[in-house]
């Protein structure tokens, strides 16, 4: 029988349609293999020997004087930091100059990488340069919010295959972040709770959509998961902001990042997939209602009518199912 | 230089991404050619002689004793009519059983046709077939939404070549809704208008985004488009919903919605795309701030971890120059 189920702090449905229930096979099935990588490709801009392709790095992490990672400017920036940030209009309607930082973190020299198969220091690293970065874009007057996001494979809207990642930042919260804000402070009002911090006790009571717990995190496949897949990276302790996160959270997020990655990796035959940092706006210390976390959405299906009509994603996978298969998966 | 602009009605901002400005060939270029399809298919489910593959028609247009056009239920229904709308709990989490409405309209006999070569009087059909079911479906006790939309192609979604719509109606409306017409109502309270009136009105008069207009509607590029070629077809006259569409505005609906599409179809080597009308919830007679429109969402791009991130869309078009591109298209 289908059902809906709730997304707690935002109120989204979804509809879970076990009518049309989905095994983790049925996704891999008839899917192009993907192609064998190697370590160097000539003409790709992000390995070593071509850093005259990319703007110069401006944030490097060296071993034994090599790059093990660099951050630069994109080359293809949506948004320019050189701009205004003055509401203008055109008739009655509203436009800003696109102000904005668009960085790109090279995660690796290696062009045939990814976090799922990167030695642990490597993932480090990523999460390290992520923090420091923030702190740093933080800084500028007109950042609201900082997105840092990394997509993975072709369906996830990439076209270079070197492993990286994406931080832009913008001078605007824009509804889709504030309506889930307004819904987190309506639950903190009432309950006096963070409303994300009650989702985490409830997942991690209820047990069976647990993939992964540390010290720090815990991987959940969410009660109301939209995607097949999708999987939540929660920090434990309530934090509104990832640029708060501590030395030590450092080391057990990438271990619990690459963990779950490498179960994707595995029981999916390595899915395209974006994952996205969800933090709260740079303007909040210590807010009690809004708590960050890393999002990861499997590219598995494709979005159609229903959903981008009403918002309502319908799931052909039991989230209970997915993090099944995941826990058992097998090095 | 790129640009941050505002949707009027839902506050929601995109980016024109005017550095990786892309033109109509850009998006045909290195595509797969679509296959020709036959005027009938053997194993096709929806095409004359293969009723019995499908469940039971229970609408009907018919010419001369063969169909012409037909309604059935969807044999993958996500949602179920004979399931009760009562919330339940799951632990702390909200769930409710997957009751609701789904139903394919099958637009036609042949296989082979799609809206934008179809003769006008098919297209009209689909229209009052849309009506039709609309009305019927609306009666239901505890329907509160129902979404009308059309998948065309792969990228669009959709399994089935044959050309069909699907109807799915929910007992729920949701926050993607809600919110949209929240903001209608805010804008309502203070200014005593329909913003999408507004809308029109200053798409009409500062014209670079209008397409074509007739009598009772007009097909617009919005100024904030948040997909290359993202269209409405926005009725002129005020109306909160999509029922109480008239037989004038029917044949009037049918021929902009064909010579859209065909416009479309020409410049972009028919695209995959998806069609939505969005419509007010059914208990909404005659409210003054809510406006019905039919939303067309070409395949052109992938949506990436800051579009899924933010809700802010990276568009590499402008829709002024969108809007020349179809109003140039020559037959």
């Amino acid at each position: 029988m289908p059902e809906f189920r709730q997304d707690w702090a935002t109120k989204e449905w979804v509809i879970i349609a076990t009518e049309r229930a989905k095994r983790p096979e049925d996704f891999t099935k008839g899917r192009e293999t993907k192609k064998t990588l190697p370590e160097k490709a000539d003409k790709c801009p992000f390995c070593p020997g071509n850093e005259d392709k990319t703007p110069p790095s401006f944030y490097t992490i060296q071993n034994n004087g090599a790059w093990k990672l660099r951050v630069v400017q994109n080359k293809f920036a949506a948004l320019q930091p050189n701009l205004t940030t003055q509401r203008k209009k055109v008739g009655k309607f509203l436009k800003v100059d696109g102000f904005g930082v668009a960085e790109v973190v090279i995660e690796t020299p290696k062009h045939n990488e990814t976090i799922a198969n990167m030695p642990d220091e490597d993932v480090k690293n990523i999460i390290v340069a992520y923090r420091d970065r923030y702190h740093e874009i933080a800084r500028g007057q007109h950042i609201c919010l900082i997105n840092i996001f990394r997509n993975h494979g072709q369906k996830a809207g990439t076209s270079l295959e070197h492993p990286h990642s994406q931080i832009i930042a913008i001078p605007i919260v824009p509804p889709h972040i504030r309506d889930q804000i307004t819904q987190t402070i309506l639950s903190s009002d009432t309950y006096g709770t963070c409303i994300y911090c009650d989702i985490i006790k409830e997942e991690l009571n209820q047990k069976e959509r647990v993939i992964l717990e540390t010290e720090h995190f815990a991987s959940i496949a969410p009660f109301a998961s939209r995607y097949p897949f999708e999987l939540r990276i929660y920090p434990k302790k309530h934090s509104c902001n990832f640029g708060d996160i501590s030395d030590a959270g450092i080391i057990d997020m990438a271990y619990i990042l690459k963990a779950t990655l490498r179960k994707l990796y595995i029981a999916l035959a390595d899915p395209d997939y974006n994952y996205i940092i969800r933090s709260g706006p740079t303007d909040y210390a210590n807010v009690r209602h809004y708590h960050w976390y890393l999002e990861i959405l499997p590219k598995l299906t494709t979005t159609a009518g229903f959903e981008l009509g009403t918002g309502i994603f319908i799931n052909v996978t039991l989230p209970e199912q997915c993090a099944k298969v995941l826990r058992e998966v097998k090095e």
